[in-house]
């Protein structure tokens, strides 16, 4: 290892940046920061307008028609989330590294990706965005919006508090371990956590738990998405819920980040020294 | 920034090309200034033809089938228009830079991507392509041209201008701010626009966008697109409603033009200084 | 540009091959040219045996459910026939050039991209592999292929033969100016006409063409498609169209040749000499 | 070939790594080795939760609701199951290989690329990661999970055992042919069989093939997957065609092992002398 880092090159692939500090006092001084926190701002808001319009849209099209297959059905609406999660993580990797999310913020803190002071501006930016795309929802389909349940997240009907926290959990691990894949620094572009490929099955990610989950919560795996949702729509169970889909998607990214740095990524370090006399992988 | 120029590799990343003059001479005696513009007629004649088609076919089907979900649903046709946008894209990139939308290449004449000369040029043939591809699908379909809309952009009934316009704004902005961010410098392929991974993103905003709003305006986020099946259509509300689906896209591409110059590209120059002392993202 | 060709690396990227011979006696002595024709055979196979199988499956299903949205719909069989053209272009692109349709193989003929003798023996290899696979789903499913139309191509009531062929010519044109776009030596990888990021863009294409025409002729755009069903099918009607889809999709895959040939990249050569000097593009 | 050999670089696109040997046992000394069959454990896991959540969401969703197209569909459903291999084999490509399926490991073992040691761990974490998967949907849907079929493959009525085995054999070819030319040391990416590009296609193998035999078998493909849903679903007839879901996607395996390294890649080699002074392809 020595000998390589002496190299440089071969070292370089396999080299991780250290961790962030809690408070990084030179990036508050640089733009690169404050348009990171527009940028994340931004993506939230227009993440949640596009989904929460598309779910409220079906809802009244299903409604007002003669055709019963006139919407887009759960599909629709699953790939509304997956697919402007790819299209966002892309546009913003970059710029704030695509987070768009406070599980995945969360999570990448606690890797030490981010600092604390980053961490929390983010999930300030995230949590305002969201509530703004749902402002703009419900300003453009008035009168459909409180209807058909404003897209906010709540405990369908026959499941336990138990079963909707562990669907959090589980859906917020799916997500956060592909972004912890798609993240590693092997894999890692020039400027960006997430590189130029990253975004699509990271937008899967968050296709498939919606497949499976909607059913269950509405699938949150999102705290902003969760809060700026029920903000907007404002009654009592989507607020009686809301801490589900905030400690739910912390626990799961939790995991997610444990599972990677200790068990994936540990074993990586741990394992170097044999890596390249193995030919077996 | 002085010393990295000498050392030429390095800045090239981050070097943008000076800015489009209004009227490039020049690029009047190149032919691949004319291929460019047949490549945008063809690529704009082949979308309107295929999502039209798809339009038509549906509710045709629907109509005459005792299977009520036969048909492809608003999913199918949201699908239809991302991904011909994603084909084409793709197909047009390196000869024309894809733009097959008259917002975008709007979008990109103000950042100064485009010359004045040829941005027009663009948009006269992107409406005659838009104008022929409906043409053609009227004369294979002429029993249900008319009879399911023509493909048609109008404001859904219930819906106040102002939301329509606030939904083309928005839907545009999703659009063009993924076709900026695909076409930053620092992600830019050797002669083209937009690089080779780009034309998916750039056809799934399309997808989400469609997904969103179909219900509110049939959308439109592409003057061509809505013009051209305007005229072939050619009903009162659809011409009533036509400015809509001009003034929208427009603003919608200036706010992204302005979004990714000022606020995330300049703050990308300023912060230059900074950047490779930054460890932190 | 003569500096350029002397120095070798920078020119090569625009260096288009000869074009290949009518016979190649050398070809004919190397097993490269007999695996790809079984790669060409399996592959051909394989799509028709999962496509029609979906075909056949969808139908039996919404009679045999009281759930009539059950089936894959038109969009899920839009999506078999993309999908599979993405999943073998992908596989054989390497070993064959990924053609598995007779219009590809013509079109790239024409550009005189492969010599006759390969040419014919691919669109045998691919009408034999079409046959097969068509046989393997009618011994599947022999309660329900010919009740529900054995997968054939056949021109849909209320649309002339004339609406059926210009269908085809510009469905196959579609088809074959994205391969053609994707095997563009500019993008060309290493040892294959069809570069490891084509294959999704040609299979879109492929899934986009079949939303748009499947309510018309149920979209072949691929002469070893038709033929196959019709084979196994046989019937009539599915004989009486047969030559729509050899005709229409060879007109369209020449009209493609011809577009990218001589105009877009004539145009490309003689700009040659005035590329690198314009920075407007 | 040995002048090649001796200038080192052009050779090595082509160079095949030895056979892995039965028994590695320095393999069995890294905790490389361990953290691969624990993410193919976890990977499995999470797989099934997926997947069987989707389907039996889906149809608990159409029986509750009074909109018969509320659920996610047949599409949905086939969604699930390729969106998760591709979403999977891209996060554990770099750490396991990303198999997630014995079928996988066994045509990988045959082509001797994982020793038999590998493989044997690697299926039982599969069949245990499956297990887990199962229950924890069981857990979540208490009330629906036995009712709606539990995920479990059945020969669905009217088919042959003979029809339902060559079903799971070609799909099951489909797949692993998929994966093995994604695999193929020409495209092989720096420390895993998968390359970044290759887990899109590999998903959509498995989509493709559940959008044509689900009406079927239900579409098994995996040992794991259809033997982890058995153990908890636990009723007579998935036991009585579990021997299907075994011999099936085995046999179609080990067929996709011999075309792909007999007929591709010997013809590959043996042909290589002559690759380069051919031009024709």
């Amino acid at each position: 290892m020595a000998a390589k880092d002496i190299e440089g090159f071969p070292s370089k692939d396999y080299h991780d940046p250290p961790p962030a500090p809690l408070v990084d006092a030179e990036e508050l001084t640089q733009w690169s920061f404050y348009r990171a926190i527009i940028a994340e701002f931004i993506a939230t808001l227009l993440f949640l307008y596009i989904t929460v319009l598309t779910v409220i849209g079906y809802k009244s099209q299903v409604d007002h028609s003669t055709d019963p297959c006139t919407g887009v059905g759960i599909l629709g609406i699953a790939w509304a989330f997956g697919g402007m999660i790819f299209v966002l993580v892309y546009c913003t990797a970059g710029i704030s590294g695509g987070h768009i999310n406070p599980a995945v913020t969360f999570g990448l803190f606690l890797a030490r990706k981010v600092s604390l002071v980053r961490a929390i501006l983010y999930m300030v930016a995230q949590c305002l965005g969201a509530i703004c795309g749902c402002g703009l929802v419900k300003a453009f389909q008035r009168a459909f919006y409180s209807k058909y349940g404003g897209g906010a997240n709540e405990l369908a009907l026959g499941y336990s508090k138990g079963t909707g926290l562990a669907a959090e959990i589980i859906g917020t691990f799916v997500l956060v371990y592909t972004v912890f894949s798609a993240t590693d620094p092997k894999r890692n572009a020039r400027d960006s956590h997430v590189p130029v490929l990253a975004p699509l099955p990271i937008g899967f990610a968050v296709f498939m738990v919606h497949l499976a989950t909607i059913p269950i919560t509405g699938t949150g795996i999102n705290p902003a998405r969760s809060f700026g949702a029920a903000v907007i729509y404002n009654e009592k169970k989507a607020w009686d819920d809301q801490w589900l889909f905030w400690v739910g998607p912390f626990i799961g990214a939790a995991i997610a980040a444990f599972y990677h740095q200790y068990i994936l990524r540990a074993g990586a370090i741990k394992a170097l020294g044999s890596f390249r006399s193995s030919s077996a992988m």
